[in-house]
C-alpha cells in the first residue's frame, strides 16, 4: 500500500497479530506493534540525546514496572508487584450508550457497550474491566494505543521510521513534561507573542521564559522567528542561551485563532532546520478546522455538497508532525476538544528516543490515564466507531464549529462597534481575536493599555457578558503592551446566549467609550 | 456532636446547603464549604511559607481558571474559557454495576446505577456528565470532594482546623508534587532504610536523594531518626542541608510489610515537632489493615464474632494526620488499593496553604482526575453505599486480606527453608519481607550480598516465580548492602497460585543452597 494513501476502512485485517500478553494488567506496549504500515524506507529521527535535561537524562525508570516484563511468560507465577486482584474492584460491569454518526450527521439510533470484568479471559473484547481498573504502563493501554498509533499513520503519516506515540493525561500536562525533559532555569521557549496562557503559566515557576515573536493572520511570522534567531545575543537576554525549543499551536492558535498556512508551516519548518530548533506542535483545535467563511451566507445554511469523511483528511492543513522529516516535533494531540476534557487523554508523537523519556517519567509520576477514561475510548472508537466512524464524527463537529462561527461572526457584524474594534474571521478553533482601538477611551489619555483593558473588561462584566483579556494571554508579560485583545470563544454558549452575550459586550463598549449610536 | 464522635449513619442531614452553581463546570471548590464539624476550637497549622520551593513559591496560578469564579454568578454569559458544550460530548449515558456489602460481606444483589448528560439539570443528581466530561479544577469536583471531606472527618477528625483535601490523581504523582513543592535539588528527604522504590525514583532525577533510616519489625526507629537530626553534618552529606522532610509509610510498610503502632507514631511525630520536620504520609494500605496472625489458626478460619463498619474504625491504628496537632502532616491517600488503581483518582489531606499550592500547581499540571473516574466514584461511594456501605466494603477487604496474608504465612512456614530464611508475619498491606542469609549460598565468597541477591532472584524466576528484590527498595542505594531482602506479595495472584509460588520459591532456594532435604 503506497504510504500517501488515506485509509478509512477497517485496520482490522491489517493489524499485526500480537500476543495475548499483551492485552494483560500493565503490560509494556509500544507504537511499533502497532504500526500497519512499513517504514522501511523512511530514514531515522535526528538524536536529542545532547539537548535533555540532566533530570530527563539521569531517569533509570522504575524498576518494579520494569519487572512486569517477566510477566509476559503465563508460567511464571507474579508475587512481585501490588498490584491489587481484579476480585476487590467493586465495579462488575461499566456500560456506554454513544451516539451513532453516519456521512457527517448523528443520527437517531444510539450505540450500546458494555465492558465486563472478564470479557479479555471469555474471549468478548481484548480489554476489560480486569485490565482497565488495575495500574497500567506510562504509555497507557496496549488497547487504545494500537487505535492512537493507526490514527496518526491515517492523519500524519510521519516521514522519519522511529516514531512513536504514547498516551498523557492531557497536553498542559504533557507540556510539563517536555518542559522538564528539555528546558533548565534561564531557558527561553519561543512561541508566538500572543500564546496560551498555561503554556506560560506552567514553565515560569521553574524559571523559564516565553519570549514572543511577531505574528500576522496566519500566526508567527517567519522572519521574526529567523531574524530572532540569528541575532540572540545572552547578553540582551539576561544570559539565556539561544532558545532550541518552539511552541506552537499551529491551528486555531489560542488566543488569536489563527491557522498556519501549509506554505507557512514549510517556511517555519525550514527555520527550525537552519537553527536546529525542536518545535512542540500543541494542537488540540487540529481537528476543529472549518469550512471558508462566507460574509454573505446566512448562519443556518448548510451546504449541499456535503464532504465525506475522507474527505475531511484531505481538507485538513498537514500538520508540522507531518512534515517533519528530521524526528525535530514532538505533537501533543488531545481528546479534550473533539471528545471530552474530562476524560483526561491525549497522547504525544514523536521519536523513539524522546517517548522513552516520556514514558519513563510518567511512570515515576502521572502514571498512566485513568482505566476507565481508556476503556470508555476503547469502546467508542475501536470497537463501536472505527477509524471511520471517528471522522465521521469530527465531520460532524466541523459542521457544527463552522455554523457557530458564523453566528458569531455575524452577531460581531451587528452589534460591535466597527469604529473601535477589529477582527479577523478564524478558520479553526474555539477563539475570535478581537482588537480594541484602547486610545479612543475617553479615559486613554495618562492611562496604560493595561489599564484600559481592565477597565473595558470589567465594564462588559458589568453588562452580563465574560470574555477573556488579551494581557492574560501575553508570552511576555514583563513588557509593557501597547495594544489591547480580548478573546471570545464561540464554543462554550448556547447558539442565542453567544449573539447576545456579543451583543452585551457592544452594548458595554459603546457606554464605555460614550458612542451610543454608532455600530 | 463532639469531635471525637465516630458518626457511620447517613451524613446528610449534616451537610451544609451549598449553592447550586458548586456543581457546575469546572466550579472551583473547597474543603471548607463540607466539613460537617466545627472547627472552631482548634489552633490554625503552622505556617510553612518559608519552606516552599522557589517553583512553589512564585506559582500564580492560572488566569483562566481564575475567571471561572465570575461564573457563579447565573446571569453572566460566559465567552470566556474555551470549554466545549456538552452536546459534543459523544457519551450520553454512563452505567455502572457495583456489588452491594452488608456486614463486611458482598451480597447476591447487584446495584445498578446511571449518569445521564443532564441529571443535574433535570433535577436527578447533583453530578452528571455535562460537569464530569468538561475541565475541572485542580482540586477535583465539588461533589466527590464532599465525600472526601467528610471521610476525612470520620476516619482522622485532624486536630486543627484548617485543614483542607484536595484530589490528586494518585499518591506517585502527589508525591512528585510535594516534592517539587518542598525541595531543590541537594536536599535530603528521610525515609524507613527500605522503601518505596518510585518514591525515591520520582526524586533521584531532580537531584533530591534520600536518606533511609534504621528500622524494627515497626518501622522507623524514633532513636535513630533523632540521632541522625541531632548530629546532621551537611559536610558529611555532600552539602545537603539538614531534612525537614520525612517521607512515611507508616502501615503496612512497602516493602517491609511493618506497621507503626500508635505509641510508634507518637513518639515520631515528638521527633518531628523537636526538629521541625514535615512529615509525607503516603498511606494507601491504611484500609488493609488485617486481623492478628495466629499460627495456630487454618487458613479458612472465619471468626464468629465479626467486627462492625463501626468497630473497624476503632479497630484501626491512627494516622499521623489524626494525631496531628501542628499542622506537619501532608497524608496522601489512595483509593487504589481499595477501589481500584486504575481510576488513578487519590486526594491529599494537608493544611490549607499546602492544599493551596498544590491546587494551582495542579492547575498547570494535571489538571483533575478523569471526570469519568470521579463520576464513578461518586455514584458508587456518595449515591450507593454512603460512607457506611464504604466501611463495610473495607470490612470486607479486611477479611480477605487477613485470609489471603494467612495463606501465605502458612505457606512460608511450609515451604521455606527456615535455615536460610527469616519473616515477620505482617498486620497490613500486600508484602511479606523476607531476609535471607546470603553468605550461605555455596558461591557467597568473593560475591557481594547484591550479587547473590541476583543470582538467587533468577533462580527463583527459572523455577517460575516472580518476587521483589530487597536492593530495588534501598533507600540510598549507593550504599553497599550486606543484607539480602526479597518482597513477596500476596495480593496478586489467586490464593492457590500464591502457595504455588512459595513453594516453588522454597524449591529453587534449596537447589541454590544444596539444602534439598531441609524445608
Amino acid at each position: 500500500m503506497p504510504a500517501e494513501k488515506v485509509e478509512l476502512a477497517d485496520l482490522r485485517p491489517l493489524r499485526q497479530e500480537v500476543k495475548p500478553t499483551q492485552w494483560g494488567v500493565a503490560a509494556p506496549c509500544s507504537s511499533e506493534t502497532f504500526k500497519t504500515r512499513s517504514n522501511k524506507s523512511k530514514p531515522l529521527a535526528r538524536d536529542w540525546t545532547d539537548r535533555l535535561s540532566h533530570e530527563s537524562a539521569s531517569r533509570t525508570g522504575s524498576s518494579l514496572k520494569g519487572a512486569f516484563k517477566h510477566l509476559q511468560n503465563p508460567n511464571i507465577i507474579s508475587l512481585g508487584g501490588g498490584l491489587p486482584l481484579s476480585e476487590y474492584f467493586p465495579f462488575d460491569k461499566v456500560g456506554f450508550v454513544n451516539p451513532q454518526v453516519a456521512n457527517g450527521q448523528v443520527t437517531e439510533k444510539k450505540l450500546e457497550s458494555y465492558a465486563g470484568k472478564h470479557d479479555l479471559r471469555n474471549g468478548q473484547s481484548v480489554f476489560d474491566l480486569s485490565v482497565a481498573l488495575n495500574y497500567g504502563q506510562g504509555s497507557g493501554s496496549a488497547q487504545l494505543l494500537r487505535w492512537i498509533t493507526e490514527h496518526v499513520e491515517i492523519v500524519h503519516n510521519p516521514r522519519y521510521a522511529d516514531w512513536q506515540c504514547t498516551m498523557s493525561i492531557g497536553n498542559t500536562s504533557a507540556w510539563d513534561m517536555v518542559l522538564r525533559m528539555f528546558t533548565k532555569a534561564g531557558d527561553v521557549v519561543l512561541s508566538d507573542a500572543y500564546t496560551f496562557s498555561s503554556a506560560t503559566e506552567t514553565a515560569s515557576p521553574f524559571g523559564v521564559k516565553f519570549v514572543g515573536v511577531e505574528m500576522d493572520d496566519q500566526g508567527i511570522r517567519p522572519d521574526s522567528l529567523r531574524h530572532i534567531l540569528n541575532t540572540w545575543d545572552p547578553a540582551e537576554h539576561g544570559g539565556s542561551p539561544k532558545p532550541f525549543l518552539y511552541y506552537a499551536i499551529p491551528t486555531g492558535q489560542n488566543p488569536t485563532g489563527s491557522t498556519q498556512s501549509t506554505e507557512r508551516r514549510k517556511e517555519i519548518y525550514r527555520v527550525a532546520q537552519e537553527h536546529d530548533l525542536l518545535i512542540c506542535e500543541d494542537d488540540p483545535y487540529y481537528f476543529l478546522q472549518m469550512d471558508q467563511f462566507d460574509p454573505s451566507s446566512k448562519p443556518n445554511d448548510t451546504t449541499t455538497n456535503k464532504p465525506s469523511a475522507a474527505d475531511l483528511v484531505k481538507m485538513i492543513v498537514p500538520s508540522f508532525l507531518a512534515l517533519d522529516t528530521d524526528g525535530r516535533v514532538i505533537r501533543m494531540d488531545s481528546f479534550s476538544k473533539v471528545i471530552s476534557p474530562g476524560l483526561r487523554v491525549g497522547w504525544v508523537t514523536a521519536p523513539e528516543q524522546i517517548i522513552e523519556r516520556y514514558k519513563k517519567h510518567a511512570d515515576v509520576s502521572t502514571q498512566s490515564p485513568s482505566g476507565l477514561s481508556q476503556i470508555a475510548l476503547f469502546k467508542l472508537l475501536d470497537e463501536q466507531w472505527g477509524h471511520a466512524g471517528f471522522f465521521d464524527w469530527l465531520l460532524h463537529l466541523r459542521t457544527e464549529y463552522t455554523q457557530r462561527r458564523d453566528v458569531a461572526a455575524h452577531a460581531c457584524e451587528r452589534h460591535l462597534p466597527k469604529s473601535l474594534l477589529s477582527w479577523s474571521v478564524p478558520e479553526a478553533g474555539m477563539f475570535l481575536w478581537v482588537k480594541l482601538d484602547w486610545e479612543k477611551h475617553p479615559q486613554a489619555a495618562g492611562k496604560t493599555a493595561t489599564e484600559v483593558e481592565e477597565l473595558v473588561w470589567h465594564d462588559v462584566l458589568a453588562e452580563g457578558a465574560l470574555v477573556a483579556r488579551g494581557s492574560w494571554f501575553t508570552a511576555a508579560p514583563s513588557k509593557t503592551a501597547n495594544e489591547v485583545f480580548f478573546r471570545i470563544t464561540f464554543a462554550a454558549a448556547p447558539l442565542d446566549k453567544v449573539e447576545e452575550a456579543i451583543r452585551r459586550w457592544g452594548e458595554a463598549l459603546r457606554k464605555s467609550f460614550n458612542i451610543q449610536s454608532e455600530i
